[in-house]
């Protein structure tokens, strides 16, 4: 039984991600199909790489990872093996964070491994589900197509840890609200002043955002081992006006 | 190991989705569960019908499929057994675009396979999920009751192949804002201009949405098999104003 | 094979909610994955509470039920065997509602069942999937640490059955926007009142909202056995602006 998994800005008010799924049993019927998400804003590979580099370590070992954010254009179909687990989707970086230590990367270009022909639009379905399935099922990588020497990678965004004055960057905003910054591991004792856009806020050092009182912000080592932001019963990023992307400045004040 | 598919309008925001799971697994615990989707509008058969349509083929043959958009009112409880696989829910037309090909159509009455009282709000739980649960776990289907020999059939908004000059309607707007359309495969070559309540756009006839630049138009055949209409970077549905039913005219221009 | 549940205010746009299953299916190969939802409102411990104890008397005996709505604070990590199932999740109620016979309580702290230094704001990952993965697995449950002896309760909001004129409140809004009542089973024949802050709303008696015309409210018996009210085609919670929490009046006409 091999687990597959699915990252895709595809959403789930539609058919799309039931329909890989169908595609992947149909050829390897005793695959254990996971979502990691269907929410990756539309079209962002950057976010959709994040996701899968966060979630990945957390499976199995040898589980298959498909993963499409495509917002179009020209790029080979990817089958990476990596030491974290098998890897399938567009080559535009969306597998580079997860991928990190790749042995393998082969095109798929072989008829068994893609339904031609495949619908431009709907490569998820035809191509992606298609090598995942089978490669579930027990069919070597290799098969897939020629291989390939490098992928498109993406910069991981990191600023270095955390320090008394630093700068970084929201790289994330999740579903609650908090802000997932660029800035690694590094003790948030004390009082701090953010800057961003001009504006100035105080944080609270803490662990959790129950150590600060309702509406007080707090700066903590977050579960992916990134700084955090948040707001206790509410939403730092609506609070502060703040998306991905944007630049901060951090000060330790006592 | 039997696959069991959900398509419903119940959400995922509650419990319900999840309570059926349950109900299913309680009688059939070798069971493949798979979400084809539970965000079709409210009530809106139509939606559920296409949705289901679109997924059935990419499953294994002998799958069943659970299918509830129920506005209410009386109508039978179906299983209907047809090639493409089978297929539990209320005789509303919801079943009838995705299984075309029918063999066999029961009503559920045997008590065996719903529990009575059976809500008469919930019958997702207490109708549905229990004949398909037994019937995942092998119980023929002429179990469930009586034969039936007609079915409630919703028409297909199917309007013709693409042509130069050719009218058609606005069948399902997706999670992306993208517009699919009543009319099938044609070439989509060329420069085309779309009509629709008094308005005019222009298109550009493409394979995807990266064959324009951002902010543009493209007609292309999308995944479906049917002609659909994308914006790059954006949702072709909100900037057109266009909803699933707008009448639709297009015309090639060269 | 067990089936492990999953009910969380993690929202499924984050990976949160796919980390937690790669963990499980680390621990557990074998087990069976069931979202009940991940859209419990933020932090509403009460909501959580309700929507588990919903599920899971449709769930096998013997599953596995995960939930994780954690507002923050000091409290400890439960596992919870009782006659409905086994519970893993957090000591602040949440766990309450559904393990209703409670045979043996157990606090996670032997380091086999939680990953160390497990973060503070994840304890899902890091110590509820952890120890329901180990269970799912076979561990017995007195493995993961010492006895209690009670937990933190909720009050189940029940305000007795339904009567000719009674008061009671509204416990959950539903995704159709309708209103589940503290009102437990009684008839509903008749006209009714219902009054709410200051303002009255007139309700016809049925069992489903198909027995009103369109625009019309209805006061039927819910599937969870509480009474609801629904509009017909629309939301009640949004006509009569209505939130959780609110109290109600309800006086038979006739």
């Amino acid at each position: 039984m091999t687990v597959v998994t699915f990252t895709t800005d595809f959403g789930t008010a539609d058919a799309y991600a039931g329909v890989m799924k169908g595609v992947v049993l149909s050829l390897a019927p005793d695959a254990v199909l996971v979502d990691i998400t269907h929410g990756i804003p539309r079209h962002d590979v950057a976010a959709g790489a994040m996701a899968l580099a966060e979630a990945v370590p957390y499976f199995p070992a040898g589980s298959v990872h498909v993963a499409v954010v495509d917002p179009g254009g020209e790029r080979a179909d990817l089958v990476v093996e990596s030491a974290e687990g098998v890897f399938v989707g567009p080559d535009n970086g969306i597998l580079s964070l997860a991928a990190r230590a790749r042995r393998r990367t082969f095109r798929i270009d072989n008829p068994l491994f893609r339904r031609e022909p495949a619908s431009p639009t709907f490569h998820g379905r035809d191509v992606f589900a298609v090598a995942a399935g089978r490669i579930a099922a027990g069919s070597p990588a290799e098969n897939v197509g020629p291989p390939m020497r490098e992928i498109v990678e993406l910069q991981a965004r990191e600023d270095g840890p955390l320090a008394g004055e630093c700068r970084g960057r929201v790289v994330h905003v999740d579903g609650f609200g908090n802000l997932v910054t660029s800035l690694g591991a590094g003790s948030t004792d004390g009082r701090w002043q953010l800057h961003c856009a001009g504006r100035v806020f105080d944080l609270h050092g803490g662990r959790t955002y129950s150590d600060v009182a309702a509406g007080g912000l707090v700066l903590y080592q977050g579960s992916s081992g990134r700084v955090e932001i948040a707001m206790r019963d509410g939403s730092a990023a609506e609070l502060m006006g703040m998306k991905s992307g944007a630049k901060i400045g951090l000060r330790r004040l006592a």
